[in-house]
């Protein structure tokens, strides 16, 4: 006890996949406090796994109090891209049975996937059924584009986001060299549009497949950098957020006057009568700007739109069933 | 001297616009030495000028160094976009003609925007002809429906950026109630399609409006947020390292060989050329990958496609034509 | 309203001594918040006062959300370390009179004084009756050698530490190159043997004289040095906990039996009577090990020394008095 | 490769006593990078090795690119000064024999012990012959009042620091309910007087024990606090700053006039004519201001002092060995 435990899974041996996990047995003061888990998926553009994205992050996170895993999945001559998609599932299966005894926090599960290591973690969170709990993407390939690229056959993931991928942390760089910006806003814009909860810090300059872009990572100077190399705390603090969030489920039925429109609209009798009434909230962006307010107080902010004549014709259109669900 | 200078300079006396100026004569130990200038532009709906999004964010930027200003444009019942346009490009004016004494870097002109100064700021770096050299935009209204939202009459300016556009540091949150978060997205994209280097601080939590998100703004603890108060050292590390960015103008002529996807293609008789060979360039995701690569360095990592004997059709096609330029 | 007032106030005009206020009444969004008061005293060896540590320090704080003044005191010709007290006194005068508008929280005045001024500072808190709340040396002179240098006349500072001394955070560099660094030790160890708490920040690089260390305060990368000048935001983290922290003043009556030792002895009786039971606590480095805990509690970690024996008959010596106070 | 290796070495199996190696060979991109050495002495008031200050601390380095120890010596029913000295520098032989291939840099060996393990390391830096080249202590016990406390027989060890004492940081609290601070003080304090390069961080807030004050070594709030976790990086920083402090050994000869004090009377029959010219010299205090400046820019500084007249006698009485050396 009051060490880190490294254990070894194999899912092929031919293949060389498999899971390393660092069971994080330290200083739990309380025998019974769980831990967080990440599971760490190197890049390496499916040819290889890098060495600079595996041990060193899944030990970064180690000392933040997490428990980690490095996924090894199919690449170079094994390189298919179902099979990889596999081995994710296979890395969440073991995840699962962990001996109860490590504390394993199994609502507080983890993934951070880094270039093709993003790709496979973006495919994880869209494609596969059973999650992760939160998603870390740094400078990940997303776009069919740049799968062609890396000579798999994979849709364009950003296509693939829905309301069931996790809350999701970018980081990448405007002047990456290899993988264009363009897969990081793709997939950005694809969490906005399905409101999942996203974080995302840019950086303008700096090379592709800078991992921690400290020494631990790198002698060459261009592979080192402080701005950059903030993204491993600002990911922890995003977890914690994410994680210490109070549950806000209003469980109790809020009368249509209370309601802000995405409520009221969630019911589809409703919604049309909603549109009919107001139509420009047809326009996707000015439905954005609306949809978290009362009518009451978008009469307030629009009088000359939302006006008091057609508040009350939209309440007595939906008489008799004003109260929500 | 050494102390910091206001001055008031007024543009329109009725509609209260004109810009304050804080020059700053601090600790120039090297009487020569000159300070980058900051103008500020705050927030508030075009219905007023926010004093929260003014002074603090000036007196903040001096003491990193600069001088600052804040502008005061058309707002309220003066409420008039395109005269707000021409109070920022009074205030460039006026920046440019402050008294040489005061030791303005006039080649270091950065604008600073929250939400609906945001919107101005973006308006100023896309539709004026005289542009800062720098841009940062806080949280920023972007889109033609939130233009109608703050009843001015403008066009949505990630439509507007232009290879004139100045690079751009972006911050704004997920979770922001007032100004939905795909304004943000959509002028990044604007912004990578037009390859403006941009800069982008995207934070889940946190409310409209946080401005510093410390005590100075807020005595809310809803507005108050060490994370997102970060922001403000980041904008002053990418400003100075736009700013120290060496010059990497290749003034040289280069050989076809010698130069990559990009170069070659900017000559409209060699581009229609190498799509001819090269069919998928025409693809813009597959063109932003390979671009910034010469011909041999494709070959190496795609032989397939680019063979040794396209490139070499290549070059006897544009035979006579060798050098770029 | 909503922007930070300059003001001076003139003690001696001879003497050009004085104080400069800037008055902040930026975004109190809440009209009656209180802002602490911190009043900044530049050094220069008794013969000047040094632009680099007077407004860039005011300013500094005035955006960290306090009010700030800078004193001018008597120095180079009018050189008098008794009138450059006094100096200090009428600042102190001035600040409690500040108008009520500009709400002023009475109690959270800070000083802070760097290299000569940080000499005026200590004194400030050692020989003055009034005193400010909180008090801040950078690089401080404090030893009658080093006034001696300074040709004032005036007794080793740390000498004149007392119960009444207040919190102070203390900064400086092992290398300093002027004030050696001894007069920093000799003062913390002043103020530990008075028991007053402190922080205390000794970076081992730097010259003296570094100020902010950032580009505000030098052009010279000698006196840039961003370690050094996390100072600044330390400060303001080490006021606030002092600031906040909770009153713990134990008005209910104890009975010894939960007295711990220091408590026990501040009754002059008692005191004679544990001294002659408990020898040890003679000594003074043994005494501030065991002052903090109960006789129950010592008994429990040194048994041969605090026997059951000895401590029953300390009660029953004290019999009839067992409550403190 | 590009693994963390663990490994044990036993120096007393009955005794428990020995040292784990955390041997790092992570993503050396250069095979030839060597990677410098700390050492980790845990606490435990020599009763036992506490698990929160060992392999959390270790591999908190480790994943700052150092290869790490830790410390396990004679401790509880073992208890005995002389031994855990003796297994401070069996530990310190090991590290100087690990195997060539892991690319140990034997000239930056580091160790860092808190409370009795700082007392360990500060003993091992003045009482051993071999000792590391750089030192750092935690919240240390120094003086013997306390070592009678943890019942081994041990001088005060601030009374044992020399001029081959290595550079030290220092960190702990005011607030200590365990080591009074005095402790770090006095340590302090003899640093000093034998000129030893120190950087010290003394927080005001905080109990004894709160190793990384992070949630990898505390569950109890108490425990944990983000002001004093900041040491670990500090600490890093402050190795690689001296490091990588260039070379400034003067291996030229210099005449008397451009020697500062400091080196003139490093020459014993030279001492005694500047004392005799100079009696103030002989004031402790006094020499500490003078010793780094040269005899004209004293001059420059108490012209009624260093009075040229004296300078002249001095170098005429010196006259025929003017050379240093």
């Amino acid at each position: 006890m009051n060490m880190v435990y490294k254990k070894e899974v194999i899912f092929d041996e031919e293949a060389n996949s498999g899971i390393t996990l660092y069971l994080n047995d330290l200083c739990a003061e309380n025998e019974l406090r769980k831990k967080p888990f990440i599971l760490v998926i190197p890049g390496g553009g499916y040819s290889y796994c890098s060495d600079r994205e595996a041990e060193p992050i899944a030990l970064s996170y180690v000392v933040q109090g997490f428990h980690a895993g490095v996924l090894r999945y199919h690449v170079g001559k094994y390189r298919d891209f179902e099979k990889s998609l596999q081995d994710g599932k296979k890395a969440l299966d073991v995840i699962e049975q962990i001996d109860e005894k490590f504390n394993v926090s199994h609502d507080k599960i983890a993934i951070i996937g880094f270039s093709a290591g993003g790709h496979l973690a973006a495919a994880m969170c869209t494609l596969l059924k059973k999650k992760p709990t939160l998603c870390i993407l740094g400078y990940p390939a997303i776009l069919s584009s740049f799968a062609e690229v890396m000579k798999i056959s994979a849709p364009s993931l950003d296509q693939c986001v829905s309301k069931d991928t996790p809350p999701t942390f970018l980081f990448s760089t405007f002047e990456d060299n290899v993988v264009p910006i363009e897969n990081s806003l793709y997939y950005l814009k694809a969490l906005e549009e399905n409101d999942i909860p996203f974080e995302s810090h840019i950086y303008q300059k700096g090379l592709h497949g800078l991992s921690l872009a400290n020494s631990l990572t790198g002698d060459n100077p261009k592979m080192i950098d402080s701005r950059f190399s903030h993204w491993l705390n600002l990911s922890c603090e995003w977890m914690n957020l994410n994680w210490s969030h109070k549950a806000t489920t209003n469980s109790c039925k809020k009368s249509m006057i209370e309601s802000c429109v995405q409520e009221i609209i969630s019911d589809d009798r409703r919604r049309q009568k909603v549109l009919e009434l107001f139509p420009k909230i047809q326009n996707k962006s000015y439905y954005k700007i609306v949809r978290k307010y009362t009518l009451q107080q978008l009469h307030h902010f629009a009088p000359e739109e939302f006006t008091n004549d057609k508040i009350k014709r939209l309440t007595a259109l939906i008489q008799g069933k004003n109260e929500i669900g």
